[in-house]
């Protein structure tokens, strides 16, 4: 088990922001942005302001990932200082951080960014190692323990991501789910996540949060795998059939990882046995990333 | 039961064009079709010769359906010879019908075209009603009996899509898989039933398909149902989590078929029983197809 995380001193929430459509095709959370925006009081709470934002509305239109690069690779900071990037995806970053970000109109103090993934991640909620973020992640499971936990080794603010413009929130990540459609049961439970943070987030604001005496699993991302491919970057393989749909569950030395086009299978040849996650999703083939490989690990909050 | 379809005479088949990628975000086809480049060997049968096509490579390179407008619907003959159509579909398909069609420098008597789907079809097996067509998917059947028959009203050749080019031979369409991935399993079963269509063609060939003497059960394609829609034709529903995923069960008026984004269910009216099939196939929302409706029926072959 990991050394507790300690607690940071009381952070008060002014202002929340719920994004959908970083991704132009995860209808998930760009339909629930919508319906936020149709029924405001639905996301309204006493202690602070919500804001909803539909990211990527030109992608979304097109039903793809993005138009021209990933949206939410656009958003380090020396790329938002960098006038030369005019690409849509940066026009539109630079956009979402004046509005949103630490110097921008409105900034705000908590981000949730609802993403869906081809991958069997059930409801994942990905923090950096924040206490706060952290904290606001064991809730969300020990509210619902089907929740998974998938924390990330870089602070929110060094990556690159939508939510590195303020420091605190989470990432919803729910799958498995194809691209550009709607799965009404996927939307519910999305859904009623991010009612859980914002429930959570007004509790904070009241010092109401209580300690979990349990302590909470979550998973440590450690490194990706890549496609087995030919000098051409063509992929030679595919996830193995007794892994695929496998997110979250032990794979050991020896396990089958890939099948061959041609049928040979080919296992796995570490010395240590991993979690994978994000097992063949559909966006990270164009990254090199066949899967994330996570460690399970436990911290009292 | 329907009449019997009529024996046609003898159909001697001299060429067979598997296709695949003919939408580009379908991979399971296209990368059968890069396997079967790659070991020709496998589609090789004594009594025909074998060819395959990989019909949108550029739509592939993009991961996307199409770059200009779908493929599948660029084969009516009245396009084919217009020239003024000049999107890269109409190109391709121009190329394609030059190449594999009845006046073409290699004419194909079979086409195979290989597609998945979001929905979940299963295997399925898309026939229109030549007596010749709806042999080879009820032999289908016979042997691996979870495919399923789904038959269209319109002949192949008045049909715009790619297979309309040849009077004989099947769209196979498999799912649930989510676009631009590959599924091992679901790789292997479209494979096998590839293999199956190429052993009854050349079985067929040496005059020693025996009649079946059971009836055998399709669904017959009678129309389709769109989302609720507002004016501005955004859809204000999804499919009702009681029907997502259970393409060919019976649906009965009264049923639950959407759920709008307030929670309101909505159900199904009409007075007589269907099949839904294509439940949620993303690429039909802009086609403003939520699913389509089939009977089942069932024919002596």
């Amino acid at each position: 088990m990991t050394k507790p995380a300690q607690h940071s001193d009381q952070v008060l929430i002014s202002r929340v922001l719920i994004v959908g459509g970083t991704h132009g095709n995860e209808f998930t959370g760009a339909y629930l942005i919508k319906k936020l925006e149709h029924y405001p009081a639905l996301a309204h709470r006493a202690s602070f302001e919500t804001l909803t934002l539909f990211a990527n509305p030109q992608a979304f239109a097109a039903k793809r990932r993005y138009i021209d690069k990933d949206l939410n690779r656009c958003f380090r900071r020396p790329d938002l200082q960098n006038l030369n990037l005019t690409s849509y995806e940066d026009l539109r970053a630079r956009e979402i951080d004046r509005q949103f970000g630490a110097k921008g109109e409105t900034p705000v103090n908590v981000i949730v960014d609802l993403h869906t993934t081809t991958s069997n991640m059930g409801l994942t909620v990905m923090v950096d190692d924040h206490p706060f973020n952290l904290r606001l992640a064991a809730h969300l499971k020990a509210v619902n323990p089907s929740v998974n936990v998938y924390a990330l080794p870089e602070s929110r603010r060094a990556a690159a991501g939508l939510p590195s413009i303020c420091p605190f929130g989470c990432t919803i990540e729910v799958g498995p789910i194809a691209q550009s459609v709607l799965n009404a049961e996927i939307f519910q439970k999305t859904e009623a996540l991010v009612h859980t943070v914002l429930d959570y987030l007004d509790q904070s604001n009241q010092g109401k949060n209580v300690s979990l005496d349990q302590p909470f699993t979550f998973y440590r991302h450690v490194g990706t795998i890549d496609y087995p491919r030919n000098g051409a970057g063509e992929i030679q393989a595919m996830v193995h059939p007794q892994l695929q749909f496998k997110d979250y569950q032990l794979l050991c030395p020896g396990d089958p990882l890939f099948l061959t086009f041609a049928g040979e299978t080919l296992s796995y040849k570490a010395s240590t046995p991993i979690y994978p996650v994000f097992i063949n999703e559909a966006a990270y083939y164009e990254k090199g990333i066949a899967m994330c490989i996570t460690e399970q690990q436990e911290m009292l909050i």
